[in-house]
């Protein structure tokens, strides 16, 4: 299960994608630790450049991100990783998605409803 | 249409959808003339970083990503780009998605045929 981390500092990016619905939920970044725990635990885990350590995610939420598929890409320099997404939303702001801004014009706008109360959830988050 | 460009060296990850299909196609690297360019051209362009230069996605074999959307995540580190792609597939090895390869137990395995040969469209690829 080779993955070339070389180009990013050892890195590659992970985009997360439901399973169901295609949607991509959100991009981290996974380091060779982080992708052995990923694929063994079967729970999504990224590195955390802000904190400089492993993040489960939904460790604290309860919003895991169970994995059903890993793919890679030609380079095998990032992974596609379809999941089950347990909970109302991925992104620490309370959307479903961390996508939920889209270009118009010039402008970014939100595009749709949280869907849940991010204070209720979290801990403060680096 | 500000993106924060600070956190890797210049670039935001930019992962690129079918609009149709939903299924995610490659991912590249955007600095912000790569995103602007893509913007105001409409057409996938991306930072090589191999290279140091613009790429203009399908300049060479004409499997160009014409913008249908563009999102960005809660960070504003990343743009998740919809599109119609042009052609028989984006690799460049000849594959509709980059993404043809997908783990089982722990070896990568390809799980579709080429849907192009790659000889007949690209020069050497950097």
């Amino acid at each position: 299960m080779y993955l070339n981390f070389s180009k990013l500092e050892g890195l590659v990016p992970a985009v997360v994608q439901d399973h169901v619905t295609g949607r991509v939920l959100m991009v981290g970044f996974m380091n060779d630790e982080a992708f052995r725990y990923t694929v063994e635990s079967g729970s999504v885990t990224f590195w955390s450049r802000s904190r400089s350590k492993l993040w489960i995610k939904g460790e604290t939420s309860g919003h895991r991100l169970l994995v059903r598929e890993i793919a890679t890409d030609c380079d095998q320099d990032c992974v596609l990783v379809k999941v089950e997404a347990i909970g109302p939303g991925v992104c620490h702001e309370g959307y479903a998605s961390c996508f939920f801004r889209r270009l118009e014009g010039e402008e970014w706008k939100k595009t749709e409803p949280r869907t849940f109360d991010p204070k209720a959830v979290y801990q403060p988050r680096p």
